[in-house]
Formats: structure tokens, sequence, C-alpha cells
């Protein structure tokens, strides 16, 4: 079924103690579509400026990335340059320029509007209302935020909440937006306000589902390398909805499934500076990664103890 | 099958944001044996002072804890003080007074001396030799360790590890042992330097079992209520024991079935203050906690993505 992201489109500027990036594709859209597309076609909106490199993002489009929603505008792209420290647990804004992001108002194509499933990037929750309006009864729509729309535009961001079905954030962000430092309670918190599911993403400690009365736990990649954290979180989305648009369902398994699909695109995302850790991996990569995740967790208590 | 414990019995001044605690029963060899209890006769090798209250620990002793291992020396037992930040993530330690446990020599009582399943807590690594000297044989050795002792004592650490079956220690312990800060490295490291297994235990982030090529991970449980913190690495150690020598085995799967027992163990620990979550608790309780721990992370692969 169709998949809809909405987001950034940006260039990179990364730092991390194995190398350094200058103008590279990235944006919490890219990301997500280059991890999505592994398992569903994807529909892209959002804005670059007349200085993108368009024919990277055209060269991509053989992935199954569909960048037509992707306006053009006069001025300079949205660029970040951010900073690692040394075992990569945390990370420093060097720079950030909107550019033509600031003005960014999304417009959903015509041939989009009938997605059936939508992912409201990191975008002002002014804007996520925007594509709610517009687009035409989604099965599923998930949205993403930030600390800096909690803080600044909170009562926007609770309307929003009451429209979407799955709210997916980081551990910080679900403390920052219900008060609550505990994370469980923080995922009950946002569950009374509106989704009826809640994603929250920890980092190399993996990621949370809480649904009402169920909670499941997928971990990151044993990973002995990690090169570049950047877009992990957005590639887990892309593997996410990709993996829930690809089936076509919705229910506590499949989004249980699209967890695992989720954390194995984040295991690739990590493994190389930016979006290169997706170059060469196929489909039976995914299902093979897939799997691996499965040991990972696999216990047989059948045996009941002696 | 018989299970033996070398460690500290201490009383434990504990300041939570929830309340305090003055002179609870705690130390390694506590923690340890009310969760192994649970599943194995646990056999204690410690030493308390003239001042400890002994009654107490006779009252726990109707649990299947033995503690005639437990010397009685002339002198203060061994104090703990520690205070916990707001969110429970970062504790101080305000006091340490080690009284008997300072020249406390281990001497396993001649009906320990066959036990088949051994744990060697957290005490010098000449001493935890001295242990491993005395027995006969045992089936699994397991011992943990402390920065203190891997910054002053890493050589006879070192020797150690060539002696121990598993290596059980928390993710900080592993990166300063290994010297790397990668937690799948570091267990590699310590896999290539002794231990036939290492468990690396990552407090609310759950714990890693990591094999010869292969890895398991178990969640922590997904508490609403974190009361206090202290010794659920030890409980953890004791459900893991306990279910291992009630199996009589150490394969690779009894493993990973250990170390779900070894979690639901560190979630009784952490919902009280001291030993007391474990009030109450029966077999039915910690089998109900471990099905909770396996739906926690169970997903069905077996459908092919359409």
């Amino acid at each position: 079924m169709t998949l809809l992201v909405v987001g950034s489109v940006a260039l990179d500027s990364i730092y991390t103690p194995f190398g350094e990036t200058a103008d590279a594709l990235g944006g919490s859209a890219v990301y997500f579509s280059v991890a999505g597309a592994l398992l569903s076609k994807v529909n892209v909106v959002g804005v670059v400026g007349n200085d993108y490199p368009v024919a990277e993002l055209e060269r991509l489009a053989s992935r199954g990335i569909d960048w037509s929603g992707v306006e053009r505008a006069d001025g300079e792209s949205f660029r970040w340059k951010g900073k690692y420290s040394y075992d990569l647990q945390s990370r420093e804004t060097l720079e950030t320029r909107l550019g033509v992001f600031a003005d960014f108002q999304p417009r959903i194509p015509k041939s989009y509007l009938s997605a059936r499933f939508v992912f409201l990037g990191n975008i002002a929750p002014e804007l996520q209302h925007s594509v709610l309006d517009q687009v035409v009864s989604p099965t599923l729509v998930v949205c993403d935020t930030m600390n800096y729309w909690i803080q600044s535009k909170k009562s926007v961001l609770m309307d929003l909440l009451k429209r979407v079905d799955i709210l997916m954030v980081n551990d910080s962000e679900a403390r920052e937006l219900s008060g609550d430092w505990n994370i469980h309670r923080a995922g009950r918190w946002i569950l009374a306000h509106g989704p009826k599911r809640v994603v929250i993403k920890q980092g190399e400690f993996g990621a949370l589902l809480l649904e009402p009365g169920r909670t499941f736990y997928v971990p990151a990649f044993p990973l002995e390398e990690v090169f570049d954290p950047t877009g992990a979180g957005d590639a887990f989305a892309g593997g996410f909805m990709g993996y829930l648009a690809r089936a076509g369902q919705t229910d506590s398994e499949h989004l249980r499934r699209a967890m695992v699909y989720g954390a194995a695109m984040g295991s690739f995302a990590v493994s190389q500076f930016g979006i290169k850790g997706f170059d060469g991996v196929t489909t039976v990569d995914v299902e093979q990664r897939v799997r691996a995740f499965h040991d990972l967790t696999s216990v047989s208590l059948a045996e009941r103890v002696p």
C-alpha cells in the first residue's frame, strides 16, 4: 500500500571519531525513505533549495522512492552540522541553517492524497496538522516530534496527538512531553492523550512499543562497529512503516514485526556515514538481519523448571 | 544441585527519593540468596560482626538458605550507605565501612566443598581464587567483580578469569576491564581471556549473554514504579544461578532461560527497599513474571513479508 513521508531533506556535515563528511544527503525524510524503500514504495514530500544535489536524490529513485513531492525553492537547503563524542553516546549540534525549510508549507500532490500509510516526520506541529488536513482517510498515521516543538508548541502538538495512531519519539522526548522520567509511565501518559500506541526509541538500547496492557521490546543489534548514529531513528521509522505498508496490516502482531524491521534498518544506518549504510543492502539482507534479531531474544520456556 | 555463594553480608543504609532505610539486611550474598532460594537451596559463605542482626538472617533460612557458612567475627559488620538521584539513574556512596569484611578469609565448610554451582560474589580476586582452591570440581563457576579490583588487582583478576566459566559484570565494569567502550567488543575481549561466556548487566536496559558466535538479550521488566535499585544485579545473579542449579544444565538454551529468571529476580528486587521486594514472592509469582518477560520480546516471523 502507498506510503507517504513528510519531513526534512537536508545536507548534513558530520564529525565522528572515525571521520567526517560534508554536505551529505540527510534529513528525516531521506533516512526514512532509503530504509522504507527496501520494503515498500515511498512517496516523499519536502523542500530543497536550488543548491541541492538533486541528481543524487534522483539516483535513489530507482530504489523505489518518488521524490516528485519535493519542492525546489529559491534559496539555501536545510543544513545541519554536528559532532559526536568519542563513544558516540552524545552529540553536539554545531550549526543549524533552516534555509528554505523555514518557510516550508507541505503541499501533498494529488496522486499522494489517498496514501494509506502516512509518516509525519519531525516538522512543526502546525505543518503536521496541515498534512492531515490534506490526506484522505489514511489507514495509519504515525508522527515524530522533538523537544523543540514540545517546549514551544505544546498545545498544537497535544491537539495533533488526538489525530494520530502512533507517536514515535525517543526516550528524552517522551520524558519531556509527559513530564515523567519513568519511561513506562511516560508512555502510558501519552496513550492517555490520544495515540493508540506509542513507540519509544532508546538508541543503542533498542525500542519499546507500548499498547494498552501490553509492551514489546526490541533490542538494538549487537554491533561491534558503529560508525555514525545520525538518522538511525528515522531509518527505524522507515523500516517500521515500510513493513506495515507492505503487509497492509496494523494489528498488534504486525506492529511487533514492524518494530524488528525498524531495528534492522537502524542497524544498517549506523554502520556507515550518512545513508551509505544502505548501499548494496538488499531485501535478502534485510530478512537475514530480521532473523538475526529474532535469535537475539529467542528463548524457549516450554520446559517447566524441574 | 547444590549452589554455593561467597560474598558480602552487609548492613545497608539507603536514601532514595521515595524514602530511606537504615542498617537493613544487604550485601551481594544476601540479595543473591533471597533470589536464588526461590529456585534452589543456597549455601552462603561470608562474615558478619557481632553487631549483626543474625536473627533476621535466620528468619530467611526457612526460604531455603543455609547461613552456616557465615562466620561471626569480633568487630563491626560491613556497612554501606548510599544515596540515589531523583530518577534513580545514579547513586553516590556516602560511606563504606568494611569492618570484619576487611579481614575476610573465606573458609568453605566441608559440607559445601562439593557444590556443583559456585558464584563468586564481588570480593577481592585473591579470595575468589582461594574459594576455587577449596571447592572440588564444580560444574559451573560464575564470578562477579568491580571497578575497584579491576584497577587495583588486574593481574590477579586476569588469572582468575582463566579459572571461571562465566564472568558476570555490569557494562561499566566490562568497559573498564577490556579498555573498550563498545560493549560487544568488550564482551568478545573478555571471552578471549578465559571465560566461555560473559554476562553484561545494563541496569534498566536489561542484560546480555555473550557466547562465541551468539548473543542473547533480555530486557529489564517494564516497571512503572522502581523503588530501590540496590541489589538488583546480585538478585539477577541469584536467579540466574538458582535456575541453572535447579535445572542441573549449563547448555546455551538453559543459559538463555537462566537470563530470564535473573531478570525476573532483578525486577522483584527493585520493587521495594532492600530485600523487601521478595517478601511474599512465591515460585508461582516467579513463573508468571518469567512468562511476562517472554511476551515482552515475543514476535512471530513465520509469515514472510508479502
